[in-house]
């Protein structure tokens, strides 16, 4: 077998690389009882204390570097902060690996590392350390950025991607498919003056002032794969199912249209600023309002709910129901 | 300007792009007073309670992949241990962030997670989380691995790289040269048939058995640079001089032989499982002989000593002496 693209994206294909080539010959795979690697969650957690220290990563190979609505520094430092905030944990730091190609004009690299420094103190978060690596004309696509993402969270209190109850109500902070359809019609050459911009924004205020409301059970970053990804792994990992009014889920009108025009289902291509977070039904509304009174969960909706069945149901306002299944793969490449 | 290879080979050529676009241009360098990113320290630290979390990065692009004595599954947890051993700190886990080209054969990848995990089964420690990326053919050179470590050490008993004392001794786990002359030998067509091996290993055993004779004051690996790199950047930062003898320093015969042959310094180029320990005075013959007892110190020597000088001299058996500069830049590229 050979690596193909949609091993990178993000749906069920690098689920099966993940489990067939890594999970399977990796023996160590967690510390303290924490969580682990064939959890396959957001990140992973190591037990200290009274605290808990929670760890993710990820590489950035996004094409362009420069897109509408930010570029690789902003979305490296968002990317890793969502994972951790998603975790539950209040992000502290983080690592800064970059590799970069013979070449590379040292302004763009400037204009990055103001980027990442800008996202860093919007969230508090600082970069503590790095590498730099540079590999020859020809042998990388411009650069690629790994970020490592370091938090805390008091013992007990880590929110899982598979903890999902029966009644809890999902809430959505935003507009789904903003990330992924803007790079895919900026790559299609509508370029950067478009009413159409990628959402990619650090969600940890969100999050936190969700979690402050105490009804929090699970949470997900709907990134590669999108919305249709995310709310299938949440409800698949807690053996749930879900039931999603679909006119409750924000599109914005130039994604629909973007969408309609290339045939891509903004369901299933990435987002960079949202969540996806079940709460308990009692302090679903309340947990809503204090959502959208921050800067990026306005439009923040609750948009179903956990049921026992084991699909993700779509309901339309007229009663037609369809199973919303998990993508295959992403299908717009490079977006993260 | 635009990066050169120069700006990603370890020495000041790279220093300098890392102060003048990375340090200037971001404001969050360190959490809660721990080291941070402008003491360019192997890696950083988070004091948390009677703790202090260390975490270190290092992204790999090693060419080729597979070099005689190991590949770049071995290399990137070895590497990453290693500059978190020489902070003083045990350990415990790795992120793995895999960008794989597309085409890259599967076998080969599976070939990589194994050298990953026995390393990670030799040294205690575990893959907790990770993340999987595929880039175009042609897009990318086979594939980079970027792994960030973490690891703990009791409040105050991490190691810096600039405490070094006038009078401490110097220890040199082993020989040197021998990573960056085998994937040099390798690629000039020498191939596997070779007495030249990487020294690629994890030195974490080394330093632990160190560490618990009570005298270290200061560790480094010597990777990119070489040791030229090294003893200048531990000395500079501690603000003393070095005195080396140059007989003292290992070196086998295949790396002499291929470095006068090609003209390379082997003082210059990137080792990948040694380790420079000061220690104070009193206990250098002591952490000599526990060193000597383990895996991979069988050749440990002291080399000399700090001094109240401001620069690193070698010196021959037969007294002549020379200042040993840190270089420009590792003459040879893409070794980690
Ligand atoms: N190369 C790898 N080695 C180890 N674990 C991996 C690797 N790639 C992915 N994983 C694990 O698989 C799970 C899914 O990874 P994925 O990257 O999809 O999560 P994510 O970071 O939340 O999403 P995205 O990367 O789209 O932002 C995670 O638990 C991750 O730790
Ligand atoms: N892109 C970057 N962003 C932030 N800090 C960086 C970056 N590149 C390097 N640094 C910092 O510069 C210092 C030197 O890095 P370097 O990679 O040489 O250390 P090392 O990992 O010990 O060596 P090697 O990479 O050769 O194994 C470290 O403190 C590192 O944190
Ligand atoms: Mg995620
Ligand atoms: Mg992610
Ligand atoms: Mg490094
Ligand atoms: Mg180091
Ligand atoms: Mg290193
Ligand atoms: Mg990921």
């Amino acid at each position: 077998m050979k690596i193909g693209m949609s091993h990178g994206a993000g749906g069920e294909v690098m689920q099966n690389l993940i489990s067939d080539i890594i999970l399977k010959n990796i023996k160590n795979k967690r510390v303290n009882g924490g969580v682990g690697l064939d959890d396959l969650d957001d990140g992973a957690s190591i037990p200290l204390g009274d605290l808990e220290i929670v760890l993710s990563t990820d590489g950035h190979t996004v094409d362009p570097l420069f897109f509408p609505g930010g570029d690789i520094g902003k979305l490296s430092i968002a990317g890793t902060v969502n994972d951790i905030a998603v975790m539950g944990a209040k992000p502290l730091a983080i690592t800064n690996g970059m590799v970069i190609r013979e070449g590379f004009p040292a302004d763009d690299l400037e204009t990055i590392v103001k980027s990442m420094d800008a996202v860093c103190q919007e969230t508090g978060v600082s970069i503590i350390t790095g590498d730099t690596k540079v590999m020859e004309q020809g042998k990388l696509d411009e650069m690629i950025i790994t970020t490592t993402g370091i938090g805390v969270v008091n013992k007990g209190e880590i929110k899982r991607d598979s903890s999902l109850k029966v009644g809890d109500k999902i809430i959505l902070s935003g507009s789904v498919g903003d990330h992924g359809m803007a790079l895919m019609s900026y790559r299609e050459g509508f370029g950067f003056d478009t009413d159409l911009q990628s959402d990619v924004a650090p969600i940890w205020e969100i999050v936190e002032k969700a979690l402050a409301i105490g009804g929090v059970t699970s949470m997900k970053d709907p990134t590669r794969g999108g919305l249709a990804n995310a709310l299938n792994e949440i409800a698949n990992k807690s053996g749930v199912g879900l039931l999603v009014e679909e006119d409750k889920i924000p599109l914005k009108e130039p994604v629909i249209a973007v969408s309609e025009m290339l045939g891509i289902d903004p369901y299933e291509v990435a987002n960079e600023g949202k969540v996806i977070i079940g709460v308990e039904k009692e302090l679903a509304d309340e947990t809503l309002s204090a959502i959208r009174k921050t800067r990026y969960g306005a439009q923040a909706q609750i948009i179903g709910e956990v049921t026992e069945d084991n699909h993700v149901i779509l309901e339309t306002s007229l009663g037609g129901k369809r199973i919303l299944e998990a993508p295959i793969a992403d299908p717009v490449p490079r977006v993260c």
